[in-house]
């Protein structure tokens, strides 16, 4: 394997995605240290060829560029503190989930100290990594993501610069990630309805892939409509969703599944509606949901 | 235009769903009655070939098959009570949402009129009509199903029986459509946390596409654990959604966003962690949704 123009780089925190992203490193030929709180989880990226270093500040050093794949952001915090020495001149790339204050909480730590930072979050699973399909994005330091682009490439082939901020990829994370947990929550709550008659949820499946294609289809008009602020909609205005929501609930009902958690929901397409956005689209419920 | 072959159908309801109907028959040579409440409604359509009924019992009494596409369930036995004694022997297909139990007044009331019913729902928008991939599904008696087959190809290309009861279609629209309006409402939850920031909503398209077509991937997973009522998974399981929660709550917070619609997911997901289910997928949830 040709590994001299590869860049040293470690990896700290080797749970499930951490794991796959140091696999990355090494089947790409980067001389790869690795370091978790608990050092077995290294073996099998050490018998695949990468090293264990026996401490975080060791990790640190052993490379310019560290990515950190751990819980939160304050998790990050405590474990770098026995390396805040060795960060100086280095640079450091964090990849969990968590808020944009977390994020940046990180950023002053690493500027405090010397050091040179990226935000990054995987939108995907960690058998993912490495696709050429697979997005990771990231905020920061432009000058830092032009050099190492490619070296951040073995991890995802769709790599992104979002703009200098440091939190940039927090916030996306967050204002994206939402749409996971509630569709999850959504497909239970059916499967919990068709199952109430004896039906499979594997029997829904096709036909939610197709409600999730047809969102796919409206979400750049929703996305017009929202920064337009111009919502005026035929097909699909609020006052519909209005019209079905005593039948969702009748449904639940008579299925004895609990749909308190679409009550909110309920809600603030009920004010919406009363504020006069019944023949809006959905996009209107931006204007609900901005806090004075 | 060949119409020798083509049998006569009747479309009863011309909103904009209704009229693309209308328009698809037409368009594929079957000799097309339309009726609507109020008239003018037909004039496009008539423009094009349809003939205007002047009651909705002509209409009926017009074709052999009639396609009812009104608001609700009880809006359509509302509008086709005067057609009560022209029913007998044809068939009945509803077109609406609602629920299973609105299925069934409708096929009740065809059953003592004695005309056959089948009732659909059609999984697309109205532009989406008579396309080769468009989705509709219908439930009740096969034979009647089998018999219109083809008609109804005419309105969508893949159309599907579900089975012999008349509320199924109405079941899975309500469990497969629930994911419709909570993505909606993320995506405009998303979308005020970005535009907070004064970054737009079309920004956040991509990424939210990559969101949907990840969850395409793993439905089949989660279907598959809800019917075994196996959830252990490793990727992704419930506690480390409960560990994201208050940082999405910090953002939201930070970014003056309402997130008093996500509580109760956030309950769901805390509840199904304290029964023991942190280690679960979020199939798992399906357990705290049964009532008693």
């Amino acid at each position: 394997m040709m590994t001299e123009n590869r860049i040293p780089v470690s990896l700290v925190g080797l749970g499930s995605m951490g794991a796959a992203l140091a696999k990355a490193f090494v089947a790409a030929g980067h001389p790869t240290t690795v370091w978790n709180r608990t050092p077995e989880k290294a073996d099998p990226l050490v018998a695949q060829g990468a090293v264990r270093a026996e401490s975080i500040a060791a990790a640190v050093a052993a490379s310019p560029l560290t990515v950190a794949c751990l819980t939160t952001y304050d998790a990050t915090l405590e474990a770098f503190g026995p390396a805040a020495g060795e960060v100086a001149g280095r640079t450091l790339i964090t990849l969990n989930s968590g808020s944009p204050a977390g994020a940046r909480r990180v950023a002053a730590w690493a500027a405090e100290h010397g050091a040179r930072y990226l935000d990054g979050s995987i939108k995907d699973t960690p058998w993912a990594v490495g696709g050429a399909d697979t997005l990771i994005y990231y905020g920061g330091d432009k000058a830092v993501f032009d050099e190492y682009e490619q070296v951040l490439g073995v991890l995802g082939g769709d790599t992104v610069h979002l703009g200098p901020e440091p939190d940039l990829a927090a916030l996306y994370e967050t204002a994206v990630g939402v749409t996971l947990t509630t569709t999850m929550v959504g497909f239970a709550y059916g499967a919990s309805l068709v199952g109430s008659r004896g039906l499979p949820a594997t029997s829904m499946v096709r036909y939610s892939v197709k409600w999730l294609q047809l969102i796919e289809r409206i979400l750049p008009l929703m996305a017009e409509q929202i920064d337009s602020g111009d919502y005026r909609q035929e097909s699909g205005p609020l006052r519909l969703f209005l019209d079905i929501m005593p039948d969702d609930l009748e449904t639940a009902e008579e299925a004895k599944v609990d749909a308190e958690w679409l009550r909110p929901i309920h809600d603030l397409i009920r004010r919406a509606v009363a504020e006069g956005h019944g023949d809006h689209g959905s996009a209107a419920l931006v204007e609900l949901l901005k806090l004075p």
